[in-house]
């Protein structure tokens, strides 16, 4: 690899997400630098959009995007496909499923998530997370399946054909949620004439006692409020017990017949965090230094969702997109630096604030380290310019992304695509089978 | 189905291609009939430009529309997913791979086409076809997947990682490879610049002796030229005996190491033409009469790709997206003539000439039925009203269609998302273990 770099430094990124991208952004352009971007898909996922195709909001392509187009102008920055199996920290090398393996000057881990049933059972099997694009043309296909089933045979209603449960109530799951209801009500109502579209029910669980906990009271409340009149259930302070092909159990005895169970329940370092020998703390993540390198591990560095970042008080700093995008960038400054001999820098995070939108109309933000609260249109506005400014740091444009949110809102003109006909299609004869009376 | 619709006439219609939403269009509306439509998929899917998602020029939902939001604002058209298994003529009954069915007062066959492999050893096998949205998608996916395998490992460029083997000079061939040049020579090429891209070879095989059979000989010999200048081979006069799983092997002898041939080689009717007892003419298509109803099944009626029409002289109509569409809307005429005891009229059809895009800027149109021919830029905007009148037929709006048709050409700004990673993947290593000598 390194015969036609001369003097150059290898960087060898794992993980085209948000911190990924945003290193290799960072690192583009340096001529001493040359950089292996390494992800398992050649595109780049716009994460914090899936609940939106997954409720048919926004087309896969929109938030899809070519990891080589992304860096096509910028020499010094190749991208690979791989799945990267296990990590060398000693000698700074990352082996794909295949064998072949990369080795750098530096390494920077940025290896994302994956979601985490907390051994639920039944969970990882019939459960449907959200946190890859394939998770959410899966889901989508499975919504859109049910409905077409329903319609067929509106019997399948007592069946919990339309009854869909949405397990966990921070961002992911009040999103879906709310997105859903706003699917349902405004969208499905009008083009399912023959079905009683009334009788569909969103259910929310979540064990805490509050939707969206890290936000601010006033906005659980707001939540609440905007849940209850879109029709969605919420269950707090409850556990799911099980999760079955037909139903979905939780701590309180409620059990509820549903062939569509999301769960946006909680998230924990790829698997690649496993197979590093490296120290992982909470959810499987990396613990690094402030400066987000590795204890011992000199020239390894880590950053995003696959890591734990100490904050100012000791506190990790939240899974965000803008915490995974500006920690990638500044692993690339840290990674400059010791190239150049100079001192590290621990990780500073300019904190934009946080923010959810429940379904059409309806946003939640909370702006700044001081959490200035917003809620309805201009939080919508707000959270508009936080995911502009997201995307902007992946694609170095805006336009298409802010053309689509002034208007996306104004009526559901996604595309209702069932393109996953595998994942829609449901046995529901050989549920009806009962099963052989014991003797 | 009958209970809520009092003296209504019954319309059932089988397919959501050009035909079968030509015809609900026609029947929208119309008080006293009611319609159920019904296809495999909640989507139609708009074939003409399945070759521009293939090549990642289109986004697959930049050609995928949802059925039921086409017909969003029509009371009296019911949409329904269902796979369709067997027609009964004599009853007018259709019904579903799961036992439920529809029944008529009129029915209307046209449920497309699937590829015609001619009993060519291995090509269904191996072999990606152009038919639909997911085969679309599925060869996108082996394209991009190639060219990122090539990219890891350059040695497999000698065992023909980068050797794509279009079957067939039809339009759709002809497109394909056209298309699949510009991918290659304008977006490969700076995208993979640790790969010899200029190693890539496009070969394009027809038995017959010309490029676009249907066309004059004028464009013949542009769709010659345009793709010599791509740098495409055409093996003309020579068919193809084999495809394996690793090369091609056509009549002259000649074997081409691929893991990529593209079938463009020809069509026959849905395979439920085979379940109708009605009468199978060339393509296995239904034998209707001038007014596109069958002999000696009453009330029942063809259009599109699913039936052999009877042109002017004798000779049936070409199986086209504009033939599909008009004679949908005839059926639908006739169906309404049947009701109201009129007499039906056989179907006339409007012709507006016929096209072919052979890559950016070099398109090809004989416009009307005395072909005046258009090569070029003028061909290109001819190719444009075309579609754009084919798409009005389908969604009534054309301004999504025309933002990209303007701009499209001038740049590769398509997803390349690779998304179907199961056709991606190949064994190269399995290949390369020698098989056991004979003892």
């Amino acid at each position: 690899m390194s015969e036609h770099n001369g003097q150059k430094k290898n960087v060898v990124v794992v993980g085209g997400g948000f911190a990924g991208v945003g290193c290799a952004r960072k690192l583009a352009g340096e001529d001493a630098v040359r950089v292996t971007l390494i992800d398992r898909n050649n595109y780049h996922q716009f994460q914090p959009l899936l609940y939106q195709v997954a409720t048919s909001q926004l087309a896969p392509s929109d938030i899809a995007y070519s990891l080589r187009k992304l860096f096509r102008g910028d020499e010094n920055i190749d991208v690979k496909l791989a799945e990267i199996a296990s990590v060398d920290p000693a000698t700074r090398t990352v082996t794909a499923a295949d064998g072949q393996t990369w080795t750098g000057d530096a390494l920077v881990l940025a290896a994302g998530s994956r979601p985490n049933f907390f051994r639920t059972p039944g969970a990882e099997e019939h459960s449907f997370p959200l946190y890859t694009l394939d998770q959410a043309t899966r889901l989508r296909s499975r919504i859109l399946g049910l409905f077409e089933d329903a319609d067929r045979n509106p019997d399948l209603v007592a069946r919990g054909a339309l009854n869909f449960v949405v397990v966990g109530a921070g961002a992911t799951g009040v999103e879906v949620a709310g997105a859903l209801a706003d699917l349902i009500h405004d969208t499905m109502s009008v083009e399912y004439r023959d079905l009683a579209v009334t009788a569909a029910r969103i259910h929310l669980v979540d064990l805490g006692h509050v939707l969206l906990g890290p936000f601010s009271e006033g906005s659980h409340e707001y939540a609440a409020k905007v849940l209850q009149r879109k029709g969605v259930r919420t269950h707090l302070g409850v556990a799911v017990s099980a999760v079955r092909q037909d139903e979905v159990e939780l701590s309180d005895g409620t059990t509820i017949p549903t062939h569509c169970v999301i769960w946006g329940g909680g998230i924990q370092a790829g698997e690649l965090a496993g197979a590093s020998g490296l120290v992982q703390g909470r959810g499987g993540r990396l613990e690094v230094l402030p400066d987000l390198s590795l204890d011992g591990a000199p020239g390894v560095h880590a950053a995003g969702d696959f890591a734990n970042i100490p904050g100012p008080e000791g506190v990790a700093y939240p899974q965000l997109g803008s915490v995974a995008l500006q920690s990638g960038a500044w692993a690339a400054d840290n990674v400059l630096a010791d190239f150049a001999g100079k001192q590290r820098k621990p990780f500073h995070y300019k904190d934009k604030g946080i923010m959810a939108m429940i379904g059409r109309g309806a946003a939640i933000a909370e702006v700044g380290p001081h959490r200035h609260e917003l809620h309805g249109h201009i939080a919508h506005t707000a959270w508009l310019g936080v995911h502009a400014s997201l995307m902007t740091g992946v694609r170095n444009r805006v336009d298409a992304f802010l053309a689509w949110g002034t208007d996306a809102f104004s009526s559901g003109r996604g595309p209702q695509v069932l393109d996953r006909s595998d994942v829609a299609r449901i046995d529901w004869e050989d549920e009806e089978t009962p099963e052989p009376a014991a003797v």
